[in-house]
């Protein structure tokens, strides 16, 4: 893969419109422009499209094949600002930016303005991560059963995934059984699984950078109704919200399109969050897909649709998959089944 | 584990020194005073110890059994924010802390001074990652071979911590044969191991929370005397640094005592980065040990010590161990032996 980051460069330059310089210092976006994966670099990128990095000790000579002009500093955004430079509102901190002196300009999100449309080599990294995700579901399914907890599932799921390639799990994965399923960003814990539980996972694979996300709930053994009817409820919410995915579609009209179908069977109240959100660099990135989200998709986003029903103190559903936008229909890279999968 | 967080607010209240409150959104800062482990909250802590806190729907089921008042909201810091209050300045961004209006302090880190010492359960937990650390070393150094990649090994040692109970691994783990021995935070490839080869391999196990934090240099059958000479001399140098730690003793000098070592070896250029750092709920937190690092140790302050030597293109050694500050010398909690492994 040659990724092309002297144009990404230009690409972002084009976008100043009017400012000197940006001063770019969140990590994700250092390497996005830079091709430096690093915990503390900074990258000035000017309205010329030239560039110079700075980064310390521990990453100077990862530079070196990089293509770009770099330099050494302990305090890596001092080191590049100047006066009429702009900077990362939403990621520098009170402390950096009043480090810096007067006449640096607070800049809203620029470099993940340009990140939301994908190239082929980020969608082809993007398909890895998600088949290893597929691959370790698939691999792992089976020693989903009572008795095992919500953690040995996770570990289990964790490592298979690190097996097939991943460079780690893309988040911290989430297990939740019976009960727990109404919670959304449960944590795992040492509950042990138990028949009639459906059982929520929700996790990906992160590779080369680039974030897999997946959910399915299973159930353990024979279910009641009132499970199998919240289950088919999300998954017919789910794939609605993936028909509304295209090119041109409205962020609120996506969401919309999902949750009506939850709202017209009376659980409006059991599903508080956002349908999705974008995936690349960071597993949650813009676009977001939620009530109140505004804009249209674009060609070429890879996006989650991830709608859920949750009962509290009783139980919750949902599903998750990854796809890309396409004229003609979403790609869909999450492969695993959407049918009810008893174990 | 009954871990008192009234108890560590009651002391982040003492810190104020007339301030009426502080709002604090770090993440392990809120997980500290709290208990709430979510990547959105924030927590008001009041000078009269009392708190409240703020988070997103995700997580607002999970703070029912924390005994502390509970908001849910979407925008965490401007949900408690109120002219007077202080913030963490370190950590809050600049869009943050433009939308929080005026009349906002920007405080130093309070909490992260806080957590330097550490208590009983906290070191207790330190010690269980660290022996997750040692066995999945220990686990795994068959698979340290000629043809195997440096991929490979940091795929099977995280898979390993995390089958013996890791969270997940404390960072990304570095994997670094022969040459790249020379990067001190070389990010794993697909270089395969050669015999003759040293290669440096710094990882750890995160568990409930706390980073262990280890590296160990092995040799894959004979290595050259330049080798051997690095490798004596670093380890020499380790001891020097392990027996200087001492509560009462000042950050700069420990780092002398190791580097001081090296430097008489001629190698002084060759060891560019700190000694050490504190390691907790963060992997890097304070204290910090370096040339110009200010400061004194205290008792019972989890901190590594981690010297090494590059040499540009031809490779590197590098021995760290995580250890506590105790009177009567530092309790070591990395136990893999320090004599040079020949595998």
């Amino acid at each position: 893969m040659t990724t092309d980051f002297a144009q990404r460069r230009a690409n972002l330059a084009a976008l100043l419109a009017g400012a000197d310089a940006i001063l770019v210092t969140k990590p994700v976006n250092v390497r996005y422009l830079t091709g430096l994966d690093s915990s503390n670099a900074a990258v000035l990128v000017r309205a010329d499209g030239t560039a110079r990095l700075a980064t310390d000790s521990r990453y100077i000579e990862m530079t070196r094949d990089l293509g770009i002009d770099a330099v050494e500093a302990s305090d890596v955004a001092r080191e590049l600002a100047t006066p009429g430079v702009g900077i990362e509102a939403a990621h520098m901190t009170v402390a950096v930016f009043n480090r810096l002196g007067e006449g640096i300009v607070p800049l809203e999100p620029l470099v993940e303005r340009l990140r939301v449309v994908k190239d082929d080599d980020e969608i082809e990294l993007l398909r890895t991560a998600c088949a290893i995700s597929d691959q370790a579901f698939a691999d792992i399914s089976a020693a989903i059963r009572p008795g095992v907890t919500e953690r040995e599932i996770a570990r289990v799921l964790e490592a298979r995934m690190v097996e097939l390639g991943a460079d780690k799990p893309a988040f911290e994965s989430i297990v939740a059984g019976g009960e727990n399923g109404s919670i959304p960003h449960h944590s795992p814990t040492d509950r042990e699984l138990r028949a009639g539980d459906l059982v929520t996972l929700d996790f990906g694979a992160q590779y080369r950078g680039y974030h897999a996300d997946m959910t399915r709930t299973v159930a353990l053994g024979r279910i009641a109704d009132w499970q199998r009817e919240i289950y088919d409820l999300v998954r017919a919410a789910q794939r609605a919200g993936r028909e509304a995915l295209r090119p041109g579609a409205e962020a609120a009209g996506i969401d919309a399109a999902s949750r009506s179908v939850i709202e017209r069977a009376g659980h409006a109240e059991h599903f508080r969050h956002g349908l999705g959100h974008g995936v690349g660099l960071e597993i949650h990135e813009e676009p977001f897909l939620g009530p109140s989200r505004t804009g249209r998709l674009e060609d070429r986003v890879p996006i989650t649709v991830e709608p859920g029903v949750y009962l509290q103190g009783r139980g919750g559903v949902r599903i998750e998959d990854t796809l890309v936008t396409r004229e003609g229909g979403a790609e869909l890279l999450t492969k695993t089944t959407k049918e009810l999968l008893v174990l």
